[in-house]
């Protein structure tokens, strides 16, 4: 009766027993048995993106949309521009908290249902020579669509601008080469493909541009010069870290080597991934993006046009069956999002749509294709 | 071997076990249930200080100091003028990061071993008329010196001057009224007195003037009156939070209920302090402040005048021992503190100071008053 429901979600999401049991103990924020955890973390999370010659990993207490706020007004000075590609919810509020702070922002906006483009960004590029960083969503968890971050970056470094990109949804599934592909910060969090529960983001910024950044944020809290530059010195988070989530991304991270790391993670996600399209397209639903521009991090589904679908009850039967899925983030149409990510195998993924399948046959929905 | 330390520190401390348990479970953040443990935690947190009829809570991400921030950021208008009063390091930290924000601020300076003074207080805003509130530091923990709440407050309420408290490590032990006590905003966390783990910070804000801020902040992560509307509008936080934390902090705060509540905790706390201060008096440690002025939540000591001492090597044998003692945070004196909060009691405070006891006869301290 009271097991755990699976999270189709993209975060928080199904976390092994192995990384909870590592929060049933109390550590101390300043002692040196701590510290060395946060320092086996950093040094864990920059060997995922290949990334130890050149940067540096800061850690930030709070959630992701913290941290990629961080990077902005820590790697941004206060005269930069950033020109922010949009193709949905989460560039969206990435431009938003840009131009909040005070920072010039040029929004370049693209179709939700498509990745951002290249050649758009290089024009753009060409046409404001003002333009100091380029801000770019890896995997727009809105939709679920995946940009095209190789190209995107290439771009950025042939016109000598620095690049910042939220990787909250991929970070760890997704392959990222640092030795390859130039970025200046990359943002992500502990409850995402990591499979950490949430309460942490942390940045991976290059050491080169870091240095040019003191005193460029006006927030304190989310100074990423002033907390890395803190924790270098002393080993110690700048303000109370959250302990326990920070050991459970340590024994999160522990974990995600031994099955293999990044390759391991992708292949297992990508399984998920298809085995739910395949799976759901059997029942009739339709997956609201072509399928070279999906990520294997979360499918968006539109909603089955049968008037008796309402979204609230089609969400609480699934939850009663044992899964809780997600409300879509389109504002034109009605979809809902199912997560590929967390602790969760194929299995688990049949074992929802066959959940998914009985909430069809209970409600009695038969129009399951998209509204026209 | 294996059993975990009792930390002795201002943050994270020691919680129960029953705590840490309710962090064995993954939340849904978008699910009813999970919503329903942050609407009562708000409930429960705004009921500590009876604020029930005037005041709300707003949960925020991250560590206190981010709570703080986001209490400035939010309280006061973008052409405010902050007085500060300033008798240590906390006090410090909320004036800086005050004018990083670019809000105007103004620093009353106290003696360190002092608590700050209301008719310096009054005198500061008969003299400047331009102040638009007043931040003060309940305890400020960088000595563990009490300042006068209840008389600060009335003298902001006299002057029509918003009143923003870092109740940090006095929220849940310390009585504080706001049916009798006016105040704007009231910040703590989870990891502090009322035992829940490190992650979260909250503030209960007069809702009265939490109205007014719209678009204050210059921070989207730390803009509260966004959270609030967010929350209230839907009863989710508006970005991912830390779960496990929150779940944990109800957890906690039920066992608060069930010991009896603020007078129950301060009545613990007061006998662990006495007992600490008493014990460590006996092995003729001096405490720093005088007895008036120390609140039951840390104590600081000078260090020994014995030139055999040396922190990192006593804190180390203590921790041998099975406690975490915590480093001084003066800049003229040395000197080094005790934690008294935590789900502890007299017990582990003589426990602990039998600890020290035989590390002091370990490494043959003989003069233990301070350096003169």
């Amino acid at each position: 009766m009271d097991r755990d429901k699976i999270l189709l979600t993209p975060g928080p999401l199904t976390t092994t027993l192995r990384t909870k049991l590592a929060m049933l103990r109390d550590w101390g924020s300043w002692d040196s048995q701590f510290n060395a955890v946060t320092a086996q973390l950093r040094s864990r999370l920059l060997e995922i993106v290949h990334a130890g010659k050149t940067h540096t990993v800061v850690p930030l207490q709070g959630s992701g949309t913290f941290a990629v706020e961080a990077a902005v007004a820590t790697l941004v000075p206060r005269d930069g521009h950033v020109l922010v590609l949009d193709n949905g919810a989460y560039c969206k509020r990435a431009a938003k908290l840009t131009q909040l702070m005070g920072r010039r922002a040029t929004v370049v906006e693209f179709d939700e249902a498509e990745a951002v483009s290249v050649s758009r960004l290089e024009a753009a590029l060409a046409a404001d020579a003002s333009v100091t960083h380029v801000l770019v969503v890896h995997c727009e968890t809105g939709t679920g669509v995946l940009n095209p971050l190789e190209a995107l970056a290439r771009a950025c470094e042939k016109a000598g601008k620095g690049l910042i990109v939220d990787a909250m949804s991929t970070f760890g599934a997704l392959p990222i080469d640092a030795r390859t592909l130039r970025f200046d910060a990359l943002v992500a969090a502990s409850g995402k493909c990591l499979e950490g529960v949430p309460g942490m983001g942390f940045v991976v910024v290059r050491e080169e541009a870091l240095r040019r950044c003191a005193a460029n944020s006006q927030s304190l809290s989310m100074d990423l010069h002033d907390q890395h530059a803190y924790m270098e010195r002393t080993g110690q988070w700048r303000f109370t870290p959250p302990t326990h989530v920070v050991v459970a991304l340590n024994e999160a991270l522990a974990q995600y080597e031994a099955e293999g790391g990044q390759p391991a993670r992708l292949a297992r996600y990508s399984a998920n991934c298809a085995t739910l399209i395949g799976a759901m397209r059997d029942l009739g639903f339709e997956p609201f993006l072509r399928e070279e521009l999906q990520a294997p991090i979360i499918v968006t589904f539109h909603a089955p046009a049968d008037p008796n679908y309402e979204f609230r009850r089609f969400y609480e039967m699934a939850r009663d069956r044992g899964f809780i899925l997600y409300p879509g983030k389109l504002t034109q149409l009605e979809t809902f999002r199912v997560g590929c990510i967390g602790a969760i195998g194929p299995n688990e993924m049949r074992q929802a749509v066959e959940a998914v399948a009985d909430v069809v046959r209970t409600i009695g929905l038969r129009r399951m294709g998209r509204a026209s």
